[in-house]
C-alpha cells in the first residue's frame, strides 16, 4: 500500500520500481541515432519477436509510435477507417490529420468492437487520384475509450481475411495488448498476425516509465525511422528506458492479471457490472462526476471525469490488492451503494 | 437535342449558352487580386444576399470552396463531423487532412441524411490541449454520393439549434443547393440560416462553365480570401467566369424542376421508384455496371460506373425533355424493363 | 489612350481586348477534369511545343503553377535553392512551405542574377536521411523583384552544366519568359533546355485575364494534374480561358517589345539609367514613396509603393505609346527632374 | 583512456558516467504528461533561470526543441532568417518546412557569424497577406558545421538591437551553447538576453543520455508544450533523464574547456591553425576523406567524413586528455604531418 493517495486516474502513473530503476542504472547503452545502442537493439529484437515481425523501433511516447505506424500505412490524400472514439482521432492532438495529412472515416460501436459490416460499406477501392483510397483499417486493443475492451482474435481475423481479400492494411493500436494477451491468453504473435503495422507501449500497465513501440516489416520499420527523426523522436543513449522496457517484458506482463482482477473488485462495489470489465479499467455512471471526484479524493482515492456524468479509473503496477481493497470501500461509500 | 451522344455523366458537362456566352464577351472586368473586379463583386454581393450572409468568395472550384469553408470553421487539430460519403471526406483528394490538416469523423445514413442523435453522440467538446474538439459539423444538401437526396429543413433546423446549444459550427456544402431549393420551395435564405459557411457551385446544374463560391460572416471570407491565395486561386480578370454565374443565377435555377422531372422519367424507365429521385442524380443497380455503360453507350447514351454494380445519371442543362425520353428508352432497353 | 487613369502598378492589370474576348466567347469547350477539353487541350500542347517539352497544365494562377511546378521537383525534407528576392519565397503567402513542406535556402543577388559559386557553395547532395539535400535550384527569368531583370542564357546553361553533373533539377519561374524572350531574341524552347519544369503566365504580359500553365516531362505534369485537383485548381468548362491564352500567343508576344520601349521612354524621364531597364519594369528611388505615389495618383497616374522610398511601375498591353508619353510628363514633374 | 577505439565522430555519443547513472537511478519522478514529475519542474526551473528566462520545457532531442523553438516564434507562410549551414535549415529531415509550413532564407558566412548587412537587406517587414513577412532570425551558437564557431555577444546585442527596433524574433540554437559559453566566459543569462526563444541540449557536450530544452516566456512555452504533445514528445516518468540533466549542469559545463584544449591540441597535430577552433569541433581539408577515416580508424581513432576532401572530429566527455594525446599523434601519422 502506497502512503500518498491511491492514484487511479490512469495507469501511465506507474512509477518504476527498484528493481527497473537498478536494470536501468547498469544498462549498456550507445549513440541510437547511430543505431549503437545495444539495449535499444535488444529491446527492438525482443518486440519485433513477440509478435512475429521482423522490427520494431522505439519512440519516446505512444502517440509517436501511433503517428509512426499509420503513417507507415496510409498517406497523405488517402484515409484510415477506425471506431469513433478510436485513441487515434479522439486524442493525440489530430496529429494523424495535422501532421501526416490523412482523412479519417468512423464506424460507432458502443463497446469499441470491430463491426465489419460497417467496415465493408465504407471501403473506398482505389478509384483512380481524385478519390480518397481506403489504405488502412485500425482497431484499438484494448480499447481505451470503451472502458478497456477487449477485441476478440475472431473478429480481429475475420477483418484480416476481409482485408486480405481487398487489399487493406491493418493497424493495431496495442497500447494496452499485454492487457488484452494476459484477459484472454491469446498469444501476442497471434495478434502480431492480424496486423501489418502495431504500436504497443511499455509504460502503461508494463509500468516502464517512458517508450513505446512500432512494429512490423523491415521496410515499414526503416521508413518510421526516418519519420521519427523528423518528428524529433530520435534520442540517443536511450538504452537506459530500453532497459526499463526489458525488465517490464520480463517481470511485468503475467502480472496484468492482478490489475484486471482489482479492476473487477472496485467496479463490483462501484454497482458496475463485473462481466463489463475486461481489463484494468472502470468506467462508472454518477449523478456528477467532478462532485464524485471529489469526495473519492477527500477519502484517499484519486480517479478522473471523462464527462459531466460519468467517472473512470485504472488500475496497474502501483496499485495493491490491499489498495484495491481501500479503493473499493471509499466508492462504495461515496456512490452511496 | 444534341447532336452527339445524351451525357448523362455528371452535371459538371453542360456548356455555356450561347446567352452566357455573350454576358461573358461582355463583361466589365477588373484585377480581382487587387479587389477591382466590378463583375465579382456583384456576383460576390448577389450570392451573399440570397443566403443572407455578409460576404462571399468566388473560387475556382467546388473543391477549394470546400476546403476554405471548412477552413474558416476547422483548424488543425480538430475536427469536422460528416456523412460517410460526404464529398469533403470522400472526394477532393483528401484535402481537407492533407491541405487543413484536421480530423474527420463520420455517421453513415443510408440516404445521406443528419443523424443528430449519431452527432451528438460523437460531438466532443473542448477537453483541453490533448483532445481533439468537434469544431463544426458538416452537412452536403443535396449530397451527391447518396444519389441526390435532399436534407429536409427540419432536420437542419434542429441541427442548428442543438449547435448553438453547445457552441458548434456548421458547415454546408451546397454544391446543389440549388437543386434542394426548387425540389422543396425552400428559400435559399432559410439554408443560410442554418449554416455558419456555405460553399455553392455555379457550374453543377446551374450550368456556368466555372466556379463556386463560399458564402459566410465578413471575417470568415476576409480569412478565406487570404487562403484562397495560398492555394493558388486569387484569379485575375475573373470577371468573365463571374459574369456566367450572374447569368446562371438569374436564367437557371428555376429550370432545375425540368432536370428533375427528367430525372423521375428516367429512373421510372430504369425500374428505380421515381420517388426515391428527389433531384437531378439517379443510380440504378444493375449486374455488371461496366457492361451496362459500355451498352448504353453504344446507342448513344452515356452513364457513369460508381461501384461493380452501380450506374449513375444525372440530368442537367444540357439535356432536354426529348434527350430524356431517348435516354429513358435505351436504358429501359438495355436494362431489359 | 485609356479614359481613366494611366495605370502602372502591375502588368497584371490588362483587361481582355476585344478580339481576345470574342475568342472566348466562340471557344468550344468541354469537361477539362474529365480530360474533355479541346481548347485547354490545344493551349497545352502549344505551350509544350513552345518549349520543347512533352506536355503542359492549365492553372488557374501563376502562383499555383510555380507550387505545383516546385512540387513536381522537391519533396517534403528535401530543398530549393533561389535567389533571395524569388517570388517563390517572398510571394505567394509562403506556400511552397506551407502546403509542399519544403526547405528552401536562398543567395542574394543585388541583380537577382544566377550566382553559380554560391550555389555550389550552398548546393547539399544526398547524404543520408538526415539531411536536407538540394533536390532543386529555382531561379525567375525576368525577375519580377528585381526589377524585371533578364537572366542570360548562357548563365542559364552554364547553370544546367553543372546542375547536371551533380543531379539536380531546375525550375523556371517564367511568369515573364515572353518579355526575356522578347527583350533578348532567345527562342522560347532554349528555356526550355535549361529547366526541368516551368511556369508560364499568360496574364501578366501577355494580357490574358486570367491562367498560367505548367510545363515538363509527361511524368512531371500527369503528377500535377493530381496535386492540382487537390489544390481545387481542376476547373471544368475552363477553353473559356484559355482561347484568351491562344489569343494571347497568337498576338501579345512579339509587341512586348513596344512595353519595353515604353518603359525605356519613362525610366529616362524618371531619371533612371535605361540600360539597367531591361524589360517592362521600372524602379525608382524616390525621397517618399506615399508621397510620390500620391502625388502621381493625382495627375492621373498610377504607380506602385515597394519599400519606404522605391516606387515601382509596369509598362503593359493597356499603356499605348501615348500613355507612355504622358506618364512619363507626369512622373518627371512629380520627381522633380 | 576508454578500453575501446578513441571515438571523435561526435560529441552525442558520450555515455552517462557512474555518477550520472546514480542520479538517474534515485531521481524522484511523476507522470510529466499531467505535469507532476518533481525532477522535471527542477531541471526546467533551473535552465530557464539559467537563460534568465520565465519557462523551459524538456524535449526527448535538440530537433525537436529547434522544431518547437521556431514554431513559437514562425507560423506557417511566415519566414525565418538563418545563416546558410544553419542546422535547422540544413538538418533535422527538414522538419520545419514539412512539419511547421515555414519559409526560410539565408545567408551564407563563412565562419557562420551573424551578418547582420545582409539579415537587414532580406528582412521583411509585413506587407500585408500575399507576402512572407520576417517573423525571426535564428542564430547557431557555437555553429556546428561552421566547424563550432562562436557568435561574439557583441554581434549578437548588436542583432538583438535591430530586431527590436523593426518587431523581429530571435531564434537561438543553443545545441552548443554551453561550449560558447565557456570558450568566452559569456553569461548565459547573456545569451538569454539576446534571444526570444532558445533552444539548449543536454546530450552533447554536457554528457547527458538523453534530453534538450526549449526556454523562453510562459506563453511561448506553453504553446510548445502543446505541441510538444502534438509531435509525440510527450514523455510520461520522464525525471529519469532529467537527473541526468541536473547532473550535468552540476558537473559538466566547467569541463568543457578540457574539450576545447585537447581539440586544439589535435588541431595542431593536424596542421590547422588552433586559433580557428573556437571550442570543440575540428575541421580539417584532407586529400581523400574517405581514405583518412579509414587509415585513422585502422589505428584506433574514428572521426566522421564531412564532404568528400573533408573530415571532421569533436572532442569531449569520454575523451581524456591522454586519448586526445594519443589521437593528435595517429593524426599526425596518418596526415603525413
Amino acid at each position: 500500500m502506497t502512503d500518498g493517495p491511491i492514484d487511479l486516474r490512469s495507469d501511465t502513473l506507474t512509477k518504476p520500481t527498484p528493481a527497473m530503476r537498478r536494470a536501468m542504472a547498469e544498462a549498456e547503452v550507445g549513440d541510437d541515432v547511430y543505431g549503437e545502442d545495444p539495449t535499444v537493439h535488444e529491446l527492438q529484437d525482443r518486440v519485433a519477436g513477440l509478435f512475429g515481425k521482423q522490427a520494431a523501433l522505439f519512440t519516446p511516447t505512444g502517440s509517436m509510435a501511433n503517428l509512426l505506424a499509420v503513417a507507415a500505412l496510409v498517406g497523405p490524400g488517402q484515409e484510415v477507417l477506425c471506431e469513433s472514439r478510436a485513441h487515434i482521432v479522439r486524442a493525440e492532438l489530430g496529429a494523424h490529420g495535422a501532421m501526416t495529412g490523412i482523412t479519417s472515416r468512423t464506424w460507432a460501436h458502443p463497446d469499441g468492437q470491430v463491426d465489419l459490416a460497417a467496415i465493408q460499406d465504407m471501403y473506398a477501392p482505389d478509384m483512380g487520384p481524385f478519390f480518397v483510397p481506403t489504405a488502412a483499417v485500425s482497431v484499438e486493443n484494448t480499447h481505451n475509450f470503451a472502458g478497456g475492451a477487449v477485441l476478440p482474435l475472431s473478429d480481429l481475423r475475420a477483418l484480416r481475411g476481409w482485408a486480405d481479400s481487398v487489399g487493406c492494411a491493418i493497424h493495431l493500436d496495442g497500447a494496452r495488448i499485454w492487457n488484452a494477451h494476459v484477459a484472454t491468453g491469446t498469444p501476442l504473435a497471434a495478434y502480431g498476425e492480424v496486423a501489418d503495422v502495431l504500436a504497443v507501449c511499455l509504460s502503461k500497465g508494463l509500468g516502464a516509465p517512458v517508450g513505446s513501440l512500432v512494429v512490423g516489416s523491415a521496410d515499414a520499420i526503416a521508413e518510421a525511422r526516418v519519420r521519427r527523426k523528423r518528428l524529433g523522436g530520435g534520442m540517443r543513449q536511450v538504452g537506459i528506458l530500453a532497459a526499463a522496457g526489458l525488465h517490464a517484458l520480463d517481470h511485468h506482463i503475467e502480472r496484468l492479471a492482478e490489475d484486471h482482477e482489482n479492476a473487477a473488485l472496485i467496479a463490483e462495489a462501484c454497482g458496475v457490472d463485473p462481466a463489463s470489465v475486461a481489463t484494468n479499467i472502470v468506467v462508472v455512471d454518477v449523478p456528477s462526476a467532478p462532485a464524485t471526484v471529489e469526495a473519492a479524493r477527500a477519502e484517499g482515492v484519486l480517479i478522473g471525469a471523462v464527462g459531466p456524468r460519468r467517472v473512470r479509473l485504472l488500475t496497474h503496477l502501483d496499485v495493491s490488492r490491499q489498495d484495491a481493497e481501500q479503493a473499493a470501500k471509499v466508492l462504495a461509500r461515496v456512490l452511496g451503494r
